[in-house]
């Protein structure tokens, strides 16, 4: 507290990013980051960057990338806003797009980063249960509002909601804004990417941080109507002229030309999560429904932050959430490579049957 | 226009950046960029990044390069924050600390962004006129304000501010946070680092942009009172949790441990700085007094906008702002390389002389 904050900073509840432990050799399970690394290709894309050049200013409008992400998905360029990270993508959207005098709708179990925006700038929002299944019920959206988001795949729950639901979802709701956000789509969820060009009230966004294996390069995009894309462009140029660092545009263009890699590790990570359920049901633990690259899993004998925490003392590190109430027996586990889950089944084996 | 749009959408006016061409072969001499690459010990680390460890998240909080930044200046750590360049940095800053019931004092010539800054959040300002040698003159400053903020040396004219005058400022105005933005004290400016144990309400930014040869990488940051810091971190941690990637932190802490590098690469730009002045002045154009490394000139017989095209069909860029009036007729011209320097001059000889 200092009288030399504005009286927003004394407002504020940040966000708290799952930890980024210094300690080497644990089994980093709890921020959904892709077991594998990026393509080979990414790589050495990378690499030519550390080079003389890098004392020149980036493109201010990352065109090469625009360009590439529009081809990748059969749009045109002003269809796409990039931005560091989905965070920042998402910052500028609630910013642009989602602040209206009606509230803003959002799951009450999703994202907890929605309501840290909602405080940054000040948006009225009220948040939908999920129902019993801990679903989204597209039906409990269709009511005035000054925006709806929601992650499909949900988080930290991972369960997807169909395609066709979102579109009977836009056909009803014309009004307002519908963010998409699709971090985790890769993992087999369907993609509303092909709404855009029928719907212009409809934002996708996405991140290089999961299935493209990029977290530590930081890159995110939206894509949408060009006038909601404007918008952003608008807040972004009022911002920051220059957020997408050199590496950045020239690592995730790269990330986007090998189709054949990316298509390889997804279908890996889906493998080895239908196992991981299998292989958590067969201790007991009731596991949702998931089309992201982590489960949502509890188990009836233990209580989630104990899990977490004998899961811990052997080196094995998941995400658990202390409230709401509804989910706080629940861990949310990253699908890791194939030793890394069998670590994770062994500690949970010597816990779960202590 | 859209009906998506927010209010604050429709009321932005975004900060236009220099350009960026695409290109090969121009003299770019207007982004201030440094003519000289970065160090080969950047280089070389920020090869070693393209690795694996791309798939994690980068560390939210940027330890190891706040612990370098503090050390180098002499600080705590937390009396450091980082961003994705100076320009985030400042957005937060603007955000977080200048913000208030009564207006933010700046320059009427300064940093065209800061208006930006606060048609984004909303706040109060009023310019305060350059006096008639374009300084900023510190008893203008001395009234009630929100906070005050300027450039040293100023941009776009270069000229520097006393420390010994600042120091009289922070004595004076103790309500209000007064920022200093050094994002080109390297070249020949006194800083305002040694006065951050002394005065709670002094802030100053930096950035690796300019002396440190890394405008591609995007880092900037601010040192200041351990309650400012704070600040700008609960904004930061509400907007995005992780905006420096692992290539910008490695970066900036290898260019902060080649202290011999950068020592030689300012003196150069200073050492030719100091000649084009003269060679300008020789052309008959009158040029401020620079602390920075670019110089503000005009030509008493010809109109600015015009010598920019002038020059500009001969492949040289400048940087021509159309306001205020008051510096229409001024070019601002960063300082290059040798053979950079050489090829302006012989532009403007064939233009001035014509």
């Amino acid at each position: 507290m200092s009288q030399y904050w504005s009286k927003l900073v004394h407002s504020l509840t940040p966000y708290v990013p799952g930890e980024q432990p210094k300690l080497q050799n644990l089994v980093k399970l709890n921020t959904n980051e892709n077991p594998y690394g990026p393509s080979p290709k990414v790589i050495a894309a990378l690499q030519a960057e550390a080079a003389d050049s890098l004392r020149l200013y980036p493109d201010p409008d990352s065109s090469r990338l625009k360009a590439a992400i529009a081809e990748y998905h059969g749009l045109q360029a002003n269809q796409v806003f990039v931005g560091n990270g989905s965070d920042e993508v998402l910052a500028h959207v609630f910013q642009a797009l989602l602040k209206h005098d009606q509230p803003l709708l959002y799951p009450d179990i999703t994202y907890s980063f929605y309501p840290v925006y909602c405080g940054l700038y000040g948006i009225d929002f009220e948040t939908v249960p999920l129902n019993a299944r801990f679903e989204i019920a597209i039906d409990d959206y269709l009511r005035p509002n000054g925006g709806i988001i929601f992650p499909n795949p949900n988080a930290p729950t991972g369960i997807p909601v169909a395609l066709s639901e979102i579109e009977r979802l836009l056909k009803a709701n014309t009004q307002s804004v519908v963010v998409i956000d699709e971090a985790y789509v890769d993992f087999g969820t369907e993609s509303a990417v092909s709404l855009v060009n029928q719907y212009p009230n409809v934002l996708v966004t996405h991140t290089y941080s999961k299935s493209r294996s990029l977290a530590g390069l930081r890159v995110g995009y939206a894509v949408g109507d060009a006038a909601l894309i404007e918008a952003l462009i608008r807040v972004k140029d009022s911002f920051n002229s220059y957020p997408i660092d050199r590496f950045a545009e020239a690592g995730a263009i790269a990330a986007l030309q090998d189709e054949a890699y990316f298509q390889q590790t997804r279908q890996q990570v889906i493998a080895a999560r239908d196992q991981l359920v299998l292989d958590l049901q067969g201790l007991g633990f009731e596991v949702l429904p998931s089309g992201a690259n982590f489960i949502f899993a509890r188990h009836p004998k233990y209580a989630g932050e104990q899990l977490a925490a004998s899961l811990r003392e052997q080196a094995v590190i998941v995400r658990h959430f202390k409230k709401p109430a509804r989910i706080t027996d629940f861990l949310r586990i990253t699908i890791g490579n194939t030793s890394q889950n069998q670590a994770l089944m062994q500690a949970l084996q010597s816990i779960v049957q202590a």
